[in-house]
């Protein structure tokens, strides 16, 4: 007779979740534990801006599984429990609850340590080794109960990071009545995620409610009792520097995977600074997975390593990391599509693939599009853009973007091309669903690849 | 030196009216002329219902291409112009114009002829081989002008059919505060559009706001000085008799392909009744086309005939007979996948692939899933159900509908999977685009390819 296996999993953010979930899916009888440092249960990190503008009413509301639930899944939760050290050669997890030392036995162990966010090196943001009241980053309830005591109409707020969770706090701050100003180091927003192109739509949106310097640099604070009061920003372009009156300041910058405990045990660390996983979701040490955040894995099109920021790549890391550790078998596509979207100021923006400056090695063609989400002559149609890249050898489609209405859905469709080596000939005579009250004849989706299979075809 | 190309099309609607345009994008010089009967350039059949509610404030915004546009393009448009006959051996269309004799030589035809709409067998509907004042189908502005007139709060409506065009109509007039009933011959409502379980949400929708009697034949009307004042229907199990009072009875159960110019000049006629049309939107004719409404064409699952009754396969027809008679060179996938949409009564619905009971041939696996289009913690999502079916054999997706939360562009992007030929196996593994303000982490299109992979996996 088999004995049950015993599964540990260090971190219960939505990667150490779900794996667990999924583990208790694949086997009902193997022992599933879970060792978490923070003092909640899985709760979704990304919705943390919302608290702020009261969009969700509280805290609570963001906790996706409780304790009860793990409890029913008989799965051993243990919260406000830090791991101190794993004993690969007999597997032993040591970790600490308060003052009580904890040994777990693995058969399997599944890392999801998560990322820490990136602090660029503003002078001052410290005080004797801590951030300055008023300095913060939005990475756990904790971080947002603190700004949630700065919020006031009419306080200043600035934001450092005009990338999604910069945007998403702008825009949160901006719905409580603050006077919000995003300083961006590049010379746009959203490098991450749009063309310079298709980012200026948004740009101009965002100008509308909120302050925005791009090409800009925080580099000093200036508190005033132990309170963040100014920040000095600077011009990159002309080197000018300005003095901002702030009661707060939110960085968002990003994160670097906390990969220690991986580390320390041998587990190969890649060169975007991530545990790296293959498509079972395994590290480099025996029966050892990890899961979101602090991994790298390819990118589907350029077969090249990136780090893993998405909860929606957590999660579907943790369905193979928890299905494999529990003896089943789950592989995932060869490389992450990296969807993506979100929605600041009525705004909805998406993207899939890589940002199209990354697939700079493989020789491509773009097109962009600016259409309606309905028939001209339907009434309360609302802009879309979107902007596609193509192989210019096989006309594969690489990546796509979008602005504007149902932009993350009709990007889902661009996925799916990807995901498939869909070439830009066939997607264009793709049938999309026609209504006059809810997309035209032709959607946007495939008037985007006319243009781009035109532009090929000269090429040929 | 060639001689340029003479182009003529019969009829103007979207089929007709994309075949122009996209013939003189793929030829400068040719001449290209289209004869049309009816008194308007291409409008917009699809949005009629909605002139009825003041949605679309008044007809001439229906118009999509203008006398005008056509002129600047060079198409010689001639309203009001009736073909007579087809002369095949010397390439002569005969026409009229009220009293005026037109004849045109062609080097490539295009026929465009469009549909009747189908009259059950309802009596009394005609006087003297008209219908009687009040009965009407919904397929002109002829049509739509005439149902104006009796428009007022608190009159009866009746509509005999419950398809996607019937429902349509009991939104607008419901919109205007008619009393609207509607009657549909079948168990189910939307029978070529969503399974009857599917159908049932939308059902328990429309009941809130109009009658709704499925299982029920209109048999016959009374009329009182000319105009209709009643219709007798029949419950189909009960065979019980009830007369409904009426000022209106709008018949949509339908079209019927108009093929008699067609048939006339040996253009095979397929099954369904449409003139049977190639990858290139040829007919059996020698530089003959047909597209749209007139025609019939392959489903893409089951390679069976199906007929060609939506404005998005006319428009994507009507791209490949312009070119390819203007000398270009255009193919169509091998099948249509018939995506399809609408929304009444604030509810989208969508489908692509046949109806599920017409895959009866193969053997299939299907699955539902009931979601929300937003992460439980987040406020504001809606509802959202997606149906699909696989193939039991190699996985491969051959249907899917969806109701509510942009079922449409949900549809889009299983249309994609089917037509890129790709497996549930793969396809519950799409990276989805998620933001809390947007969709979940796992989105409603891959959780039911869960649930169907996994019966999959059972039944092997």
């Amino acid at each position: 007779m088999n004995q049950d296996k015993n599964i540990v999993i260090i971190g219960c953010g939505a990667a150490g979740g779900t794996a667990a979930q999924f583990a208790r899916k694949t086997d009902r009888k193997s022992s599933i534990t879970i060792l978490e440092k923070g003092k909640y249960p899985q709760y979704s990190k990304c919705s943390l801006p919302y608290i702020l503008s009261g969009t969700i009413s509280k805290v609570n509301n963001l906790i996706e599984f409780s304790e009860e639930w793990f409890k029913k899944a008989n799965i051993d939760l243990l919260l406000e429990t830090t791991v101190e050290k794993i004993d690969v050669d007999n597997r032993i997890v040591f970790a600490k609850k308060g003052n009580i030392k904890i040994e777990k036995s693995y058969d399997s162990l599944v890392i999801c340590t998560g990322a820490r966010p990136f602090f660029p090196p503003i002078k001052n943001q410290e005080e004797d080794g801590k951030l300055v009241d008023g300095v913060y980053a939005v990475r756990t309830i904790d971080d947002i109960e603190k700004i949630s005591s700065f919020l006031k109409k009419d306080r200043n707020a600035t934001i450092v990071g005009a990338g999604l969770i910069g945007l998403e706090m702008a825009d949160n701050l901006h719905k409580k009545g603050m006077n919000v100003t995003v300083v961006e180091m590049l010379t746009q927003i959203l490098a991450n995620t749009l063309d310079e192109d298709m980012s200026k739509i948004v740009h101009d949106e965002i100008l509308k409610n909120v302050e925005l310097l791009t090409n800009h640099l925080a580099i000093k604070i200036e508190s005033k009792n132990g309170k963040i009061s100014k920040v000095l920003i600077k011009n990159n372009e002309t080197s000018k520097e300005q003095y901002i009156d702030t009661d707060l300041l939110i960085i968002a910058t990003g994160c670097k995977p906390d990969v220690l405990l991986a580390k320390d045990i041998g587990c190969k660390i890649g060169k975007t600074g991530g545990i790296i996983v293959n498509e079972r979701s395994e590290t480099s040490v025996k029966n050892i997975y990890a899961v979101g955040d602090c991994t790298e894995y390819l990118d589907f099109i350029t077969k090249k390593p990136v780090p893993i920021g998405l909860g929606s790549i957590a999660v579907r890391q943790g369905i193979a990391a928890g299905i494999n550790a529990a003896g089943g078998d789950y592989i995932l596509p060869k490389g992450v599509l990296q969807t993506r979207t979100s929605k600041f100021f009525d705004l909805e923006i998406a993207a899939v693939g890589p940002a199209i400056d990354l697939i700079k090695d493989i020789p491509f063609v773009s097109g962009k599009f600016n259409g309606s989400s309905l028939p001209e002559y339907f009434p309360g149609g609302k802009p879309v853009s979107i902007k596609i890249a193509v192989d210019q050898k096989s006309g594969l489609i690489l990546s796509a973007q979008a602005v504007g209405a149902n932009a993350a859905q009709r990007i889902n469709t661009f996925a799916c091309a990807i995901l498939s080596g869909m070439d830009v000939n066939m997607f264009k005579k793709l049938e999309t669903a026609y209504a006059p009250s809810i997309a035209p004849t032709l959607d946007a989706v495939t008037l985007v690849c006319d243009i781009v299979s035109m532009k090929l075809n000269r090429k040929r």
